[in-house]
């Protein structure tokens, strides 16, 4: 399926671990609809995952790239500008890691300097990443950037643990930046709240199955899957939602609007 | 237990039907704490209730209301004014009705003449009763006007049905109207969205047992309890929260910001 | 420009009264993006516009519908049905009429019968639509419904006056019918927010050109054009966008996540 | 005045560097109220500021604490302990500091270690003290926390720059660590929003009197004053909102719910 939405765009896809991203379907589907894309990781994930396999697969470069490191950061942007020989149309933000629940810390008992790492990765990394695009002058106008984020910002998930506090961070840095962005090159920025997916990342998170399992009961569409979320995103990225910016956009079918379902309901009655 | 918050203070509550009600525990609470009272209801629910037996034990005067009706509720302010020999310093809307629940219709399929009542009685009383206080001026300096609410106005709870609606037509109504009041007399609008309760009016909302207990579960306080609402809106009477207005205030234990708990998620994997 | 997103799709577009209508251009691009559409208007707006116009650029056929007339709306998804050969995948209401408004009644002192009639007008035909679209199975799998309105629902503008309390019900019925629509069919609700726009309607309002020049100064990007509110909505009836329910999307250059902009801040020290 | 709310209270107050301040005040109005209060701030700002006046006022003692410690935070729980013979009632949190603001960094150009010390300082130091006192069973059940923010966590302020990101912090670590607390002993944690003051902190930020006049115009019952915020605060310590918890609840005259005011429009149009 192709409709040529990004026909002649160029962008930068972060966070491709392996075919079960997110960020994997991204590429693929903005790569079908017309654009030329350069892959990214942290190298430790480039290690893990299979992001060559993607690269080939899209005709794609990758340029590694530290988040927390300011000089991968202005390297990734330098190349990339480079390599398109200009300016970029848009750049998915899919990083996220919480430092304290790989350690398995709870909540309450986390450790500082971990939190630090967690926060600098996953939501100050996108802005180092604006920052730097805004000092080289590599978005072009009308630019989009989407960041991927989870309802949790907005309602405690006890699981979720400080990540949601990383999020509600990560979407503070959106509107922040992005009213910046707006003024200065129409660039706009926006973060997709997506429903809990499977994938490698997300299957980590303790108590994941159960978890899924209730979005599911408490989505009308039922959970959004990684291939809608791509296609949402493509959306984004087109010219066709230029005066959408400092947004967060649930992609869960009704999840955050909905407060219970029959189907909770019956379920708590047994 | 009485701090005289309210002394030398006059209001009217609406909705006092039986000893369950919000409103009857309100004006119990706001009479201790050193206020005089006027109790209205419409007439069919005076009938139904218990509302002479409040009114003796908070020495309180009654004036029935059919809140439709813009005679009866000019009728009402007049009268308080007169009582009062001014005017007054706080009023509690505690006011609906789903007329289609009521006959059994499901959301999907509702009458438009009775969902036009159900709108008039829930929600549109609020502007009548503000705009025919505005137009006798029987509202003092720094008033508060406080109207009872439920989250369905923000989430989906589907047995809630067109009451939803209807509180978030309430929720707006008392937004738009505090913008002019505050202007005008620095008078002060707001509604409190309360957990589920056990009232007469509640008890009879389909499926609300299992309602009731999955709310319970997902407030990390429990369900807040009658009791406790009549405190709350005691706070919101007195001289201490003077610039709170044109909000939605929750008090429910924590429900409105729980994506979801422990407790649910364990029931889920039954 | 066409991407053929909507190629082969079928949809009813209300409202489009003449060509700066967001209707109006919403149905040019539904087209061009290879939809069959019908147009429908009340019978008296009709008579002012230039909906036979219109018609005949896109090869669509008219049928008038008073939104209020459950007869109405029967017949005009009867029809659609009959000329489409089945049912359908899209459709826009863009309604609202504010008769307070017009009759010059200010917010705090407006006729209820008149309030009556503007909510059934802006809000309550919604319900009307969905309600005799599911009744008649007229909505095919995974179809998308579309409603406009205004930040007004969240916000108070003061000359916006009762339409506010109209946009906030319409949202609320939007999330509540959006629910029981993706549960039977997949069929999903939202509303757009856009910026303020110079259509015949939008320039009736009182103060209207004080406010946009207002809203063009807080809006980060500028104010949204009517040209990319049809192209967005278009990303809306796609299929790309299939998860998304429930939700009201600002469209409106970043207006409702600014505080203030600079631009304001120096106006106001003038 | 006083309402006996707080009597035989006990709680920590930080933050109160100098008679302007809203810690000052509230420490103050707590007092008033009955109850017994701690002081503490960091050892820089209280060599600058007048705390020890305040503390003979109130007859309080005074503890000082880095925030960014661990060690101090723990010899200020186990102190207070010791102090009050056990458990605290309250505690209000009134800690913010922008290095890069300090430093003249614009938001689109901040250092990143000056940033981490800021959301460090301003955000992490409300989970910091949280988790001490959980650990030492220092709060008693129903017990209550308040930390003070700005409606910038919500919607961008330019000049308020990185402080907006870290109160975003903030909030979602009150709704993480309040559900935890909740469950654990009853002990709720909310954020109050407050209109802009002029405060020893709050006159630092470039531009404060152009916005401070802009939140005026915009606020229908004026910019909430230090004395009110410091009653509304005594109201959350107080035992009338204990089912209130992880809510940011406004104290702003009604700003977070106003789009624009006539008196805004009418600089508009100079």
């Amino acid at each position: 399926m192709s409709y040529n939405l990004l026909k002649g765009k160029k962008g930068i896809i972060f966070g491709a671990l392996d075919e079960k991203s997110l960020a994997w379907k991204t590429a693929i589907r903005c790569h079908e609809e017309g654009a030329e894309i350069i892959l990214t990781n942290a190298p430790v994930a480039m290690r893990l995952g299979e992001i060559n396999k993607l690269a080939e697969a899209i005709n794609a470069i990758v340029i590694p790239c530290d988040v927390t490191s300011n000089d991968d950061m202005l390297n990734l942007i330098t190349k990339s500008k480079e390599h398109f020989g200009g300016g970029m149309d848009f750049i998915l933000h899919s990083v996220g890691m919480s430092l304290n629940m790989r350690k398995g810390k709870s909540y309450t008992e986390i450790d500082y300097g971990f939190n630090q790492k967690t926060l600098d990765i996953s939501a100050t990394s996108l802005h180092r990443l604006l920052a730097t695009a805004m000092k080289e002058d590599a978005i072009n106008e009308w630019g989009s950037v989407v960041a991927l984020t989870y309802i949790a910002a907005q309602r405690v998930f006890p699981d979720y643990s400080e990540m949601a506090d990383a999020k509600a961070l990560l979407e503070s840095i959106t509107r922040s930046f992005g009213y910046h962005y707006a003024l200065k090159k129409h660039v706009r920025v926006n973060t997709v709240s997506q429903s809990p997916t499977r994938t490698t990342a997300g299957s980590g998170v303790k108590g994941f199955d159960g978890f899924i399992n209730y979005a599911e009961k408490m989505s009308p569409l039922g959970n959004a899957t990684a291939d809608d979320c791509a296609n949402y995103i493509v959306t984004l990225f087109s010219d066709l939602t230029k005066y959408v910016t400092m947004q967060n956009l649930f992609h869960d079918g009704g999840f955050s609007f909905t407060g219970v379902t029959q189907s909770v309901i019956e379920q708590m009655e047994k």
